[in-house]
């Protein structure tokens, strides 16, 4: 790859932008990265102002869908220094995500070291502490036009970069899917692709309004196995073994969950990665041995649920000392930050 | 709402279109009609010159892939009158769609009578005979910004128009998905939904590589059951009598299909609404009483196909004399380019 072509903006919005009061995914930095595939091969990326960009209406993601992205984030040490976490896994996934939906795979130059650059150049963007961090969108949308139901030949690869505070979500219950589903055997399931999202809208909507926040999927031939949710993976706590649904072709392979997966091996908390059945977290919460039930995902990291909703049953979780979930969190999000050692090699210095 | 703004062209391009070497869905006519979701209300349609428009890089359709459309077709008769086949299904489909992806939906004046209106000022683009029509896609996108996973607060609805000459594919052979899906039971299969058709590009990429034009799907949870092919129905002949699956969740409920079941009745055809099982094709085929295959559409009406492959085998079809596909297909046609009677009155003037 040649090098990154960078328009610089001419002014910063930085000054504008009270980050105390950020709401996730709103606030956009001042560039962005841009790299066009066009005649079967990725021209040369460039690093230019935040804007709005002009599409054909017959551009063939508003009719068919293509459109894969990632989500990552960037801390701010105490020494100014910014780091990425993992961010070899997140550039995997979004080449299988590519291969999944018939588009082109992406170069580790654009994508990382193209990041890498783009970061630099927006490094006042990442603030220190108090759970701040910067949120990273990678993303490739069809751009080719043509109203037939073909894969396109262009394309557009584009991050974007939006600074967070700590995501605190309240209280989340969740329900249990009896119905609805958001992946099929054999479909893009395992990809995080747009249309993954869409599909999960009105069952969501559903649940908002019976006073649930999330749905907690399970398989869509049966719906008694425990999947994952909207944008988390989910962990069920049973006495003292921690249990995950296995990555499939209907789960997304999440960074967070193997990264937890890793850090409880290391802390001596056992985890089991198989299908729990609804019925068996039923029995649980009605015995008692049910003790936590957390999602994993890069915006929250780990949130804990505090109860669930079957056949319009709602189950509380206990209030207990000893949280996985708490303890995993400090732990990971220590390393994330450059609080903690990090023994496993994971963070990565822009 | 009120009346339609109309921004018309400068100059026409229609003067520089070879409408006899039209590829599918390539060519645009001169104006669109564009309309916007803000507020909680849909603003005033505009019919405006065709061209690109300006859309922030966060916008949901890119992230979440809220986007859904429609397809139709309009005919010139030869008093140059231009008609509209069902478009009331259309547009009950389009505003099914919008409900299962959480998108606002559309007011009958905006979709019905903002294409007609649109189509009366592209007139000239609607060509008579041979196999002409113009074909009417309407679409929703989600356009308002921000990389958080919830539905969109800003919508817009558009409406392109693309002329086309008949849709031929060549010789049709598909195979039989034993492994891939297109959806999932509780998904969207049911639904014009864009990300339904990128689910499909991969598999189908690795169908054509093998030597098949097209995949017939099968139910994502056993694979048992014929369900239909990336954008038609698909019809059975068995002896003498029809077959087709039942709409449900996981397939589109095509206007082709009911109303070549429609059409069929009339001409004492028998249809059955039934799933068939792969195993009951491949036992037809082997004892010579499977005649027929097709696809029915609205870009091809029906698509003949010669022969299909399950589990490495291929079955060719018998050459037949007294085809209901072309029986079918003829009556049809007839019946759109308002060239047979329409007893049923599904054409609608301009
Ligand atoms: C469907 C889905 N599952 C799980 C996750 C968690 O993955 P990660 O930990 O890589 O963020 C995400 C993304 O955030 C997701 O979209
Ligand atoms: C998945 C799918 N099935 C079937 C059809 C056929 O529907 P219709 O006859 O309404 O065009 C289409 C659309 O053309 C489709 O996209």
């Amino acid at each position: 790859m040649s090098n990154v072509i960078i328009n610089r903006a001419e002014t910063s919005k930085i000054e504008s932008v009270d980050f105390e009061n950020l709401t996730f995914g709103n606030t956009f930095t001042d560039h962005m990265l841009v790299c066009d595939f066009r005649n079967g091969q990725w021209e040369q990326p460039v690093i230019q102002p935040y804007a709005p960009f002009l599409i054909d209406p017959s551009a063939k993601i508003f009719h068919y869908g293509q459109a894969i992205f990632e989500g990552m984030k960037a801390y701010k040490d105490e020494h100014d220094d910014v780091w990425l976490f993992r961010p070899d896994q997140n550039y995997d996934r979004f080449n299988k995500s590519a291969v999944r939906l018939a588009m082109p795979e992406i170069p580790e130059e654009v994508f990382i070291d193209g990041l890498k650059q783009l970061i630099q150049i927006e490094k006042e963007w990442v603030k220190k502490g108090n759970g701040n961090s910067l949120y990273i969108r990678p993303f490739m949308i069809a751009i080719g036009s043509g109203v037939i139901a073909a894969p396109s030949t262009q394309y557009r690869f584009m991050i974007i970069l939006s600074p967070a505070k700590s995501y605190y979500s309240g209280e989340v219950k969740v329900i249990i899917a009896e119905h609805f589903s958001r992946a099929a055997n054999g479909g893009i399931g395992a990809a995080k692709a747009a249309g993954n999202y869409s599909a999960q809208f009105y069952p969501t909507k559903l649940a908002n309004e019976a006073g649930f926040q999330q749905i907690i999927w399970t398989d869509d031939a049966t719906h008694t196995k425990l999947e994952e949710a909207g944008t988390m993976n989910v962990f069920f706590r049973i006495n003292d073994t921690l249990y995950t649904a296995p990555t499939s072709e209907r789960i997304l392979d999440g960074v967070t969950r193997k990264s937890l997966i890793e850090l409880a091996a290391r802390e001596n908390i056992k985890v089991e990665e198989r299908s729990v059945l609804v019925a068996e977290l039923v029995e649980a919460a009605e015995n008692g041995t049910l003790k936590e039930i957390f999602g994993a995902g890069t915006a929250a990291v780990v949130n804990p649920i505090v109860g669930f909703s079957f056949q319009d049953k709602y189950h509380e979780l206990p209030k207990i000392e000893n949280s996985f979930a708490l303890e995993l969190k400090s732990k990971l999000t220590g390393i994330q930050r450059k609080e903690l050692e990090d023994t496993f090699g994971w963070t990565v210095k822009v």
